[in-house]
């Protein structure tokens, strides 16, 4: 049996996986749970972060306001499918991951420089002030994601580098820090192998301290003759040096198969950025952008997630 | 309270505005108002343009047929939401407007010629006489527009430059003439400025007079990874040097959310081409294609338009 | 009155023409027939093809697994409406054709090689031993489409040659071979003409025989802004000298305007492999894959389809 | 015998062709004539225009700075060879012709815009005091040439319009006017046709008058695998309506071949802008741009160039 | 020492390697030998090949003439240096390519067709009548090269199915064919390696049978930001399954260096198409195209070639 | 009058400015001094650095081999002219910089990696042993050069972050680092701005500290039809905070424009990475690689250009 290491989620939302469903991640039946409806100048509310946070849970949004702008805002909930958004702005720019070390609340996200997207790194502990950091990187970076504690010393870096517009090379590195300040050793972990994640692929939620590893869930794009598609898939790190790759699944884990994930204002998107996991149960609630539109909401456990990257595992040994 | 200049359209089609809606224009519940079935060589219809003839409505339709090629028909209506067409093409090219001046009804529209697409103009007082005049362009110019009246003693006209493709150039000009034959006097008008309509942008409905100037509806093109999203937004230029923009809102107006502005031939579009104005009451009707598929019909009144345009102008003073 | 030339077909699936229905073809109103619920491994099932095996009917489908890799499995049916698909892969590709050919089934699908896709060509007589042949080309080829019969003495290929990306280049050849081993006497067919098939064109069905030669059932592709559109034509070749052709309709027969064919993987396509014709009736089944995704059904009779290609001929004499 | 109509020029430079040289356009001996060292500030002197002024010669001259901007100046000669250029610059842009209509010099040239490229046009009696005029188009359009009088009550432009880019479209079209101010009437002249102008076509220097019509030398371009190349070529337009093309040789006349056309800043350029022709000899001196770097000078005669066209001529009758 | 099997040329063109030189092909010292001054209508002469053809030698040469239409003329040559070539168009298309089998001359070359280039065959005896054959591909492909005798009981073709652009796929294939006129058993050879040819490759001369097997002459393709170069390199193929390469240098044999060669209609470019080889001394003339305008020539020993193959070997054994 | 701060050498390479020059850089009389004669296994030698050494000079070199793969080697001199190649390859990756900060030497070049290239730190004493250090950068990264001192504790490394492939996004920034390991306070220092480099630019040889700041020579590419242009530039950057840029020239003070900058195996380049500078005379010799062919030595004095800068100077105060 495989095992979270970590605090328990009392309140963790979930629903039991349908009878006769036969993968790992099933969807939430009242998907998507965030929609424009949620603020009055959003467009579109979808790739976002969540946490638990005193009784309940915080977390940051991706807004996309009515000028198609980027902006992230706050909100908090009980239960962690219902949500009360802020519609304060707290920093523009998109896809925001959050990440709780040592008990303050580290935002990455995909900051923008007139010289193109960098990682933004601020920090809170009360969601209401905020101190931004340096930048972790030079543009064009996306897809930043800090792992939830040092290893060997050094806070560490999902990144992947890219470049101004959506041509396709994306591979994931890390890069480490003794003081999120400074970074370097930057280590590659891994780029697209599979036809679903084929032109590029970005790592997902904070990775997940497993009895194995890390579990990274990530998203993997293909390109079709109509645009690109966004599946999630999953890994598992090693975990003292992370930029190895023990296990990974050769197939998406989800991908675009319900109307409000096939369509919206970018048809077949599935975008997984953040994941709730609850070491006693073994439970994970899994927020993942919808056809970039909507919020929507997924479970697993980790028996069930582990279990099949092993059995569809693509790491020779 | 603004004010629309004009004449009284006593059966402009309306329904009044849903409660607890919060956006300045608003959707026709029983939307799409033409579709395929309309026509019977039609694989769809959509951007089209009407204006009020004698007690009822006349139009001009864009039919691409089943071999999708671009055609023009003509057709009426007592209430301007049901609608007879004419299964008589009067014209090949695509996305026509119409405009009265004078008593007489000038057809303006993106006509084909081997050598890329130009604006032709087509003038009747019947709808079954059509005059063809001068191109009033050499290729590739679209989104032809005449103001109703003359200004200064010249015919104006909304054009925009292009190419032969679908690459993203895409400002808005104003060509002059004395007699609709020789133009001259190109005066750049606006560009794309804001996300949403950051490819390009292109003129809508025949300007309306106001009491401030000129309201402009115009759609705007953001590209994502999975191609172009059209939109629609509005400007207010001046009434004497409507090259000059007054005022011009921030964000779209109406963007392509509901499943027939997502689905169809061209998902994701809203394409407004023609819009009647009541003086009387302020109320304005904008049909408008939706997913290159079918014509759609929305509502706002001129104080409802003009108020939000101002309080979200990106026009410094 | 057309004539289809070739055998009957007791139980092929059927529905009558839909009251007030104006076109020659018509869908299946229980639509799509195989979804990626057929098979647990599936992402999507799609173009596949079908034909009469003993006292049902056999086939190939085109099923890319979860990886999105692109494998070709068999199965079974009565009424060929309900289908029971075999979970082995006979081969790795897609598209698959089915020909039978004096009693033995030739399979020809685009064959994956590390230089890019041939038309592979496989032949059983039970469905379940199959022996691969030398592929019929080299890279690129696509959409490989034998007749059920030699002409004067040749072995003929319908073949689309390509290149490795989606770039637009798609014109239809026949090439011939006395053993189906070498392969000459290259011959052009047809090129895209109309605006519905303006990108590429590629043979679909095994070419029926008719009265008046060979009727071919082709999928044409078109490019909006927001790319690919798939639909269905028809022309009829010449029954000595198939790269004649004889008529060939202006307009699609079939394209994507319901909601199965315009959402899914690839949205908007309609991509036909597959038609049961039987000559007692002139009752012709289409197999049609829809938005890359699933498997729909369609029909149409001789008469219908042959009149529409003569009242809609683009061939001039 | 082809008769030039117009002006005798004395002092017309000239060198009689090489014997033993097989073509009807022959190089200056001692090209190029005008390099960057007639000029400090200037990285490249090419594409430029002269005409007959007072007892010598005037003209405008492309400077490329160094920072690489277009600029124009003027210059004299007595003797059309050796020049003495102005470091006053008259007008941002590039490519000017010159043409004298009612003993006004007129130049049009490549206005730079905000919004890409118009063509310029300004006036001058002394090449000291210019006046700009309006526009004679909208962006994006290049190669405007004049015609050197009314013909039938209205001044010609000959243009290419185009887009912001290079890439590949480029037809001549006309545009009358009554008074250089607005414009109409636009008519399609010639596309590219053959292999050595097959990517796009543009007017060269002012037409010359002849008995047969008006002889218009143009460039063409070529695409291989390392860019562009520009050669040039010649037709002969109808007088009366001179977007009618009554000869058009298929072959260039002058092609870069020598290495101060195959090297420079643009390899590969032969860009004719402008012509001296007179009327008693039949000698005409072409000024062409080498490699985007110098400036050269070749020579023909009206007999030798007018039975080139004649007999290398692709236009059916 | 390798050995060259076939016969002896007795006045194969030949100078001694210069003192130091360290390579193993060195130029002939009054290149180009070929120019478009061997012909009145030709823009450029270059890609060409020979032959020994009874006491002298005859060839093919490629003649793009002034229209830049690619044409293929026949010519003669006492010392295979100094050429006459007739002015006698026996093709349209480039690249030819000469073989002797049986007493037997094959031209291949890349014939033009309305959908693309395909590999072009015909036959001759004498020089004077040609008999063209079927062709060898459909489109499109190109540098088709045939083996001077069957092997197994097949002819062989080497070939490079590409696209209709300069887009970079090339690989090299065989295809194989009992009469030369029906082909299959389509065998993958090599594709680019290293960096010098990473873009495409191509077979150069007819491949000359040596005692360890074939010696093949190739181009190689780099692209830089200012366009393609091309190179020469050599490999080994196997004697009876030549598509098996047994050796094959890292490195190009011949590039680009001299002024002929980096300067012309496409800079950088050397492009061999023909090679004459004594058996008796081991001897061996390359002919190569230069920057697309002019015929250049090469020598070295089989000796030095071999050597320096084996040299250089990156086939790993 | 500007001063060099720091080292005087005495046996600097030097020729005086030509009589009536006009502008401040000019060329070595005998260029190139460097070719691939200089070593056997070389196709090209060209962007490389240098240093003094001893009673001489040691160099990098970027040698391309004949496979074309990038090399970097060691030489020394005398007399900075003429050099010994060493032909012992220190690292593989291209245009090597070389820094002294504290008596210790510090190449920094493009690093080849599987996922792109980046910014390789190696450091030798005695140009014999080198460490080569963790990269400065991830993927895609070029133009890396440091300055020679810590400024205010910090080491800085100027860097271009860029692409996998020739795209134009190329902007300076600075990096900051305490250890040459780990590095943050990323700032941006300039973009593209004038014509001659406005598609990118990069960094050129290790900064010269003046009196008023840092000098620094830069390359900047232009786009024309057929290809990039490249050229240098320079400005003056601030002391204590060198993302700071106080003054930079509009224009090149030196673009290709000799045969051996225009011709080879990338036409139009002419790219510094390295320049000697003698704080007793203000002589400065700049080395930079012409046409990615050869080296070539450029020669200036610290007034000349510094006083060149401020003349043309495009910061506003």
């Amino acid at each position: 049996m495989a095992k979270i290491l970590g605090e328990s989620i009392k309140n963790l939302p979930w629903q039991d996986k349908p009878a006769g469903y036969q993968y790992p991640v099933w969807r939430y039946n009242e998907n998507p749970i965030i929609t424009r409806d949620n603020l009055f100048f959003a467009n579109s509310i979808f790739n976002s972060a969540v946490v638990p946070y005193k009784d309940g849970f915080a977390g940051v949004f991706r807004v996309d306001d009515r000028t198609r702008y980027h902006t992230i805002v706050t909100g908090y909930s009980k239960d962690a499918i219902h949500w009360e958004l802020d519609d304060k702005i707290i920093f523009y720019g998109y896809d925001p991951r959050l990440c709780e070390i040592d008990g303050k609340y580290y935002l990455s996200w995909v900051n923008l420089t007139p010289q193109g997207t960098t990682i933004g790194i601020a920090v809170t502990e009360d969601f209401k002030n905020w101190t931004q950091m340096e930048d972790a990187t030079y543009p064009v970076a996306r897809n930043g994601v800090l792992f939830p504690r040092k290893i060997n010393g050094e806070y560490m870096l999902l990144v992947r580098p890219c470049d101004r517009g959506h041509t396709p090379y994306g591979d994931i590195f890390i890069q480490q820090s003794k003081d999120l300040e400074y970074w370097g050793k930057y280590r590659f972990v891994m780029k697209p192998v599979k036809n679903w994640e084929a032109t590029k692929i970005g790592a997902g939620p904070t990775p997940i301290e497993i009895d194995e590893g890390w579990l990274l869930f990530y998203h993997g794009v293909l390109t079709s003759c109509n645009g690109f598609t966004y599946s999630m898939g999953a890994a598992i790190l090693d975990r003292d040096e992370p930029w190895k790759v023990l296990h990974r699944a050769d197939s998406f884990l989800l991908a675009p198969h319900e109307l409000y994930e096939t369509v919206g204002d970018v048809p077949n998107v599935v975008f997984p950025c953040s994941a709730l996991a609850d070491a006693e149960t073994g439970r994970i609630a899994i927020y993942y952008g919808a056809a970039d539109t909507t919020v929507a909401l997924a479970f697993t456990t980790i028996d069930e997630v582990v279990d099949y990257i092993h059995k569809h595992d693509i790491i020779e040994k």
